[in-house]
C-alpha cells in the first residue's frame, strides 16, 4: 500500500508549556562521565532522581538494566517494574516505610536502605529478624556538614555496624559531597571529591578494623563524579544532575550551557514595552521557583531562552514567574528582540531536578547534527514516576 | 450482622510525605469571604488554580457548580468534566490553544478567554468567525504595573474593543492586582482594592462611552478581595489562594496562621544536634523551592511546624530543603524539641498554590472541634488536576 505517513509531530504542535529532553545532549553528558569512571576503574550508579523515567534512563546503558540510586521509594517500584534490580534507596530510612522496602527484597530486587543512627539501625534490624530477611543497610557519612550522615570518626559508626551486622544487614557506606554544589573552581572540586573519597574510606576502613565486613564504599554528587582524579577505595560513584545538567552546574563549570538536554517550551502570550517584558504562558508552574544560580557570580533569574531549535537568545533572560506566566526581559544594554505574540520559546532551567519534577513527561527530540531545524521532531513521550 | 468496622486510616498511617487538607479550616476560610462578597453586593468567581481538584471546589457550593476561574485549559476541561459550566480562563489566550477553546464552547460550556492586544484580539475575531462561534473574550487590565494588561487610559483598549464586538466576542474586562501581595497593612490594602475598582471601571466605562457592550467588570485578588468596601461597578470578585491561605498571607495579615488549611505531613528522620537540625523526609520536592516569605518581616523559612493534630510547635521553623530533606531548625534562644525518628509533623507552606502543585491530590481531615487528636482521622483523597 502506498500511504502517505501523517505528518510527524514537532515541538511547534502540543499545546505550551511543556518539557523537552534533546537525547543527542543527554547521551553526550552520559558518555562523557561513563568514560571517566571506566578511567577511573570504579562502577558508575546514577542517580534517577532528577528525570525520574524509565526512558531517560534507558539512555544510561544498552538495553541491560544497570544499578541505579534512588530519592523516592515510588522510584524503587516503578524501576523495578520495568526490569531494574540493583536500586540504593539513598534518603534516610522511615522505619514506616520498611514493608515497601521489604516487599521489594522479596520480589528478588538488591534493594539497599541508608541511615545514620542507632534507633534506625536497630529498627532496621529487628525488622529484618522477624521478617527473616536481610535488608542490605548502608551508613551514611558526613562529609561536609551538608545534610545527614555520622562524621567517619564517632564511636557510634562501628556501634551501629555491629547492629546491623549482627542482624546479617550490614552492606557498607555512603557519603554525598553535597556542598560541592557550592564549589566555583576546579581545583575546589577536585579538593571536594578528595575529600569525599577519604571520608568514605576512612569510614569503611574504621569498620573494617573493627571486624564487620563493608562491601560498598558509595560516593557521588553531579560536581565531584567529574572532578575526582582517583577514588582508590570507593566501589562504586553516584551522580544524577549530569545527564540534563543545568544552569547552576554551568554557573560552576561542569558543564557547558550547550550541553543542557532539559528545556521547558513556552509561547509569548503579551509585550509590555513600557516595562521591557516580554511574558510568556511558562511560569514557575513549568519552571518551577528554584533560583539555584541567584547564588552565584551570575544570577540567571529563572532560566535562559532560546528558540525552538535551541540557540541561545543572549540578551534575554527570563526574570519574573507567576503561577502560569514568566517574563522575559532583556539583558543590561540589549535591545528587547521582535517576538510576536506565538512565538514559540525554549527555556533553560537553573534546577534540571526541579524543573523536571513540574511536569508528568518528556517530549523527546534529538539535536544530532542529521536532525531538522528549527522545529525539531518529537520522538517520544516519555512519562515521570510521582508520589512517593 | 455485627462486624466490627476496619479501623479508620489516619494521618498516621500513609508513607510521608502528603498533603493534607482541614476542610473545617477551609470551609471557615470560604465562608469568610463569601459573607464579604454578599455584604459588597457581588457575585463571587473562585480560582481553582490553588487547589485544582473538584474534591475543594465543592467545598465552594452546596452542590451546585458555581462560576469558577481556572489557570489552565486542563483545569476548564476537568472542571466542565465535573459540571461546572460557567468558568474563566484568566492568562492571556495562546492562539495555538484556541481549538481547545472552541472545543469546550461547542459543550455549551460558558468560557472566557483573556487578552490585551490586538493581535490576539483579531485572532480571536478571525477563529470565531471561521468557526462561527461567539468566543467570549475579557480585554485584560493593567491596574499596577504587576504583569499583563492594558493602562484604562491607552487608545488601544478601545481598538481592541471594536475587533472583538464586531465578531460577537466582546464579554467585559479583568483586572488582578498582584501588588497586593506586597501591601503590608489593612489600609494600603483597601487602596489597593480601590485602585482596582476603580481601573476596572474606567476601562469598562470607557468601553462604554465608545458605544461598546460591557456585561462582565471583574476585580480580585486574595488580598484585595478581603480589604474592599465598596465594589460599585463591579460584577464579580474572583479570589483563590483564600481557600487554603499560607505563611505569605498570615504575613501580610489577610489571615491568621491558625487559618492554613493546606500543609504536608512528614517524619523525622534524622538529627544533627552539632548542627541543631532535625532532619525529615519532607524536602522541596514536597513543599516546593517557594520562599515567600524571604521577603516579608519575618521570614518562615520553608514553613512552620505542627504536630500530627495541627498544634504549632512554635520555636521550630524548616530552615533548608533539598530534594527529599527536610532541615528543622530552633528560633533564635530556643531549645531543639526532643522529636524522635519516625515522629510525624506537619509543614505549614509559604505558598499553597506552589506547595500543593508539588502533589497529585489531598488527604482529608477535618479538625472540627468533634474530629479526634492527636492523629485526625482520613475521610477521603482528593486527586488534582495535572498538566495543562
Amino acid at each position: 500500500m502506498n500511504t502517505t505517513p501523517a505528518p510527524a509531530e514537532t515541538l511547534s504542535d502540543p499545546d505550551t508549556p511543556f518539557a523537552v529532553v534533546d537525547v543527542h545532549k543527554a547521551r553526550r553528558n552520559i558518555n562523557r562521565l561513563a568514560a571517566r569512571a571506566d578511567q577511573l576503574g570504579v562502577a558508575l550508579r546514577p542517580h534517577v532522581k532528577t528525570s525520574k523515567s524509565l526512558g531517560v534512563a534507558a539512555l544510561l546503558h544498552d538495553g541491560t538494566p544497570c544499578p541505579v540510586t534512588v530519592s523516592t521509594l515510588a522510584e524503587a517500584e516503578a524501576f523495578a517494574d520495568g526490569g531494574y534490580t540493583d536500586i540504593t534507596y539513598a534518603v534516610g530510612i522511615d522505619p514506616h516505610k520498611l514493608p515497601r522496602v521489604i516487599a521489594l527484597l522479596r520480589r528478588g530486587i538488591a534493594l539497599r536502605v541508608l541511615l545514620d543512627s542507632r534507633a534506625q539501625a536497630q529498627f532496621v534490624a529487628d525488622t529484618a529478624r522477624e521478617a527473616a530477611i536481610a535488608i542490605p543497610a548502608q551508613i551514611e557519612i558526613d562529609c561536609d556538614g551538608h545534610r545527614g550522615g555520622l562524621k567517619s570518626d564517632t564511636p557510634e559508626l562501628t556501634e551501629i555496624g555491629h547492629i546491623l551486622h549482627e542482624a546479617g544487614c550490614l552492606d557498607g557506606v555512603l557519603t554525598h559531597a553535597g556542598e560541592s554544589y557550592f564549589a566555583y573552581g576546579a581545583e575546589e572540586r577536585r579538593l571536594a571529591a578528595e575529600n569525599e573519597r577519604g571520608t568514605a574510606v576512612a569510614a569503611a576502613e574504621k569498620l573494617r578494623a573493627a571486624g564487620l565486613p563493608v562491601r560498598t564504599v558509595s560516593v557521588g554528587s553531579t560536581p565531584t563524579a567529574h572532578a575526582a582524579e582517583d577514588l582508590t577505595g570507593v566501589t562504586e560513584l553516584r551522580a544524577g544532575n549530569y545527564v540534563f545538567f543545568d544552569l547552576v552546574m554551568a554557573g560552576l563549570g561542569v558543564c557547558g550551557v550547550d550541553d543542557l538536554a532539559l528545556s521547558v517550551v513556552v509561547t509569548v502570550i503579551g509585550h509590555r514595552p513600557e516595562y521591557g517584558w516580554i511574558l510568556t504562558d511558562g511560569g514557575w508552574m513549568a519552571m518551577s521557583r528554584d533560583r539555584g544560580t541567584a547564588a552565584q557570580a551570575e544570577d540567571q533569574g529563572y532560566g535562559l531562552v532560546t528558540d525552538l531549535a535551541g540557540r541561545l537568545i543572549p540578551q534575554l533572560v527570563m526574570s519574573a514567574a507567576s503561577q502560569e506566566h514568566g517574563t522575559l526581559t532583556a539583558r543590561a544594554g540589549a535591545d528587547l528582540p521582535d517576538l510576536p505574540i506565538g512565538t514559540r520559546l525554549r527555556i533553560l532551567p537553573n534546577h534540571a531536578c526541579a524543573t523536571a519534577a513540574q511536569h508528568q513527561g518528556y517530549h523527546v527530540t534529538d539535536s544530532s547534527p542529521n536532525s531538522t531545524a528549527p522545529a525539531p521532531a518529537i520522538e517520544a513521550f516519555w512519562p515521570r514516576v510521582t508520589g512517593w
